[in-house]
């Protein structure tokens, strides 16, 4: 019998294991959080990361890691980007090398420019498995129609996790461009980010599907450069994701924009949303990787120059909406 | 000087009205509702189809075609698809054979399947532009930053209309594949409405977007078949416009589709948005169209079937959720 750990008791990792606790498995969640964990195990709830939830008796909390790797058949990291390094590391010689990893953070490593399969692949010699795509975990949990993709360099590991998860509600599919579903994951945050301060400087619906529009162009820009293919970023971890990304008020990313486009100033933006907002790295990642390849990203430009020069939000909007251009084939 | 004339009243005509006005050209509006033509002439509002607007000194209404017509060097064709043939014979030989025509409406002729820029050029020998792109009038009569596509066979004439338009605030761009252009800007007001009846059944952010991901693939997929590019259906006439009317309340296909979605009869939602509805239509051209072409269009069938053949929203849509498929890519 399969038993899951989620490292990491955040949002999407508890709906994940909702989901399988409702599949008849035994999960186990590690938090370094003793609050989260009490309350999941206590209370069947985790009101920080996600409210109004019960947590099936299926899922327990841990603090111990040691404890709650024990048994365990796959391995979610379920931790923000910025951290999958430092967790990696924290369990190499823990768990056996055929145990499969599943990461279901979005990023890019800022400083070596790694996709996080690359970054576990450093720290650990076990199967890697990503998971992305159109997922707010606030639906996923109530088992709203949600669709996903995992993909993997070994595509047998991630068929093994499309069974594990694929439920009627959760259709998971595989697709084998690892690189094209990892860069869609990552860039499609900044974007968000921007197309929340589309929203907060007041600009209108016509105003942010433009900038939705170029924000895919951008992508798989920059997406094939890195090796990835033109038809995933179309797909559901492209453009999918995206989307709802983009125009939901489950999104973290395109929150902090609101606020930051409001005038928030951004640490204050990002504190008042409460979670880690992974378009904030993101950005600072793939500015860096852009100018290095002398890929063309105005939309990820202007959000680099708004967050970190100072740049006002009006003006950086404004002179993205504005480019000269005059065919839009070019 | 040039002179436009508006023939229809409704809300995205009315809207470019104000903007001519606005860049201080003279524009007439025909419409045959004297209310409409009355309320734009004497209260300077057009609250049937726009509300909350002042419609500037520079427009005028007319209930006389002829009168309309005078002195015009641009007539845009502001009516609903389903009508642009009659409209077209109505001016046959009233207008010189070098005026520039200009066609905003949607969709395909029931029946002919034509796309609406031949439909005009069978009946009239003038130059024919099509506008098309995530444009609500509601944002672009108040100003809101709007970007937008003009396609022509003759594509100096498009570049007068880029011209005639263009605004610090209206990005008009030009796009030679009149194909991809015409089919995007119908199809899309299916995937709304069906995204619309998402909505209306309960189904969350997550739904929809996979919804008009595979949507994105069903303008492409039939819109190449009838000769138009893919890059047309990724950029702002295809993705942009789906976009803008799937997650917009200003979207009228949206809406009829919500109200469906909740179980309110076609012809009853239809009804209650209070306007021409054009996915519905689309849909039934389309259906026809894919039948006999052998295209795969599982949301214009799903739909088709829910619209036509008395099957549930709910049905509809959960079989189309559900349709078996392991691999993204297929």
């Amino acid at each position: 019998m399969n038993k899951v750990t989620f490292l990491g008791g955040g949002s999407f990792g508890t709906a994940l294991a909702i989901l399988l606790a409702d599949k008849g498995i035994d999960v186990s969640i590690y938090d370094i959080n003793a609050e989260v964990i009490n309350d999941i195990n206590n209370n069947r709830k985790n009101d920080r990361y996600i409210k109004e939830l019960n947590i099936p008796e299926r899922v327990t909390g841990y603090t111990d890691i040691d404890l709650a790797l024990q048994g365990a058949s796959f391995v979610v990291l379920a931790v923000p980007s910025h951290v999958i390094r430092s967790v990696c590391k924290s369990i190499k010689g823990k768990i056996n090398k055929n145990i499969i990893v599943v990461s279901i953070a979005k990023g890019m490593e800022e400083g070596t420019d790694l996709r996080l399969s690359e970054v576990i692949s450093q720290e650990l010699e076990n199967p890697v498995v990503v998971m992305s795509g159109p997922s707010h975990a606030e639906e996923v949990a109530i088992g709203i129609p949600t669709t996903i993709v995992v993909s993997s360099k070994d595509m047998n590991s991630a068929e093994k996790v499309q069974d594990l998860f694929m439920s009627s509600n959760f259709r998971v599919y595989t697709n084998d461009d690892l690189i094209g579903v990892e860069i869609g994951g990552a860039v499609k945050n900044i974007i968000a980010l921007a197309a929340g301060v589309s929203d907060g400087i007041g600009l209108g619906d016509n105003s942010k599907a433009a900038l939705m529009t170029r924000g895919i162009v951008e992508i798989s820009r920059i997406g094939e450069e890195l090796g990835g293919k033109a038809e995933t970023f179309f797909g559901l971890t492209g453009i999918g994701d995206l989307i709802v990304t983009c125009t939901s008020m489950h999104s973290r990313n395109r929150r902090a924009g609101i606020l930051i486009g409001k005038g928030v100033p951004v640490e204050e933006a990002i504190k008042e949303v409460g979670m880690v907002v992974e378009g904030v790295s993101a950005c600072r990642a793939f500015y860096e990787l852009k100018e290095k390849l002398n890929v063309c990203m105005p939309i990820t430009d202007m959000l680099y120059k708004v967050l970190f020069k100072g740049k006002t939000p009006q003006q950086g909007v404004e002179e993205l909406m504005l480019r000269e251009k005059k065919s839009e084939i070019h």
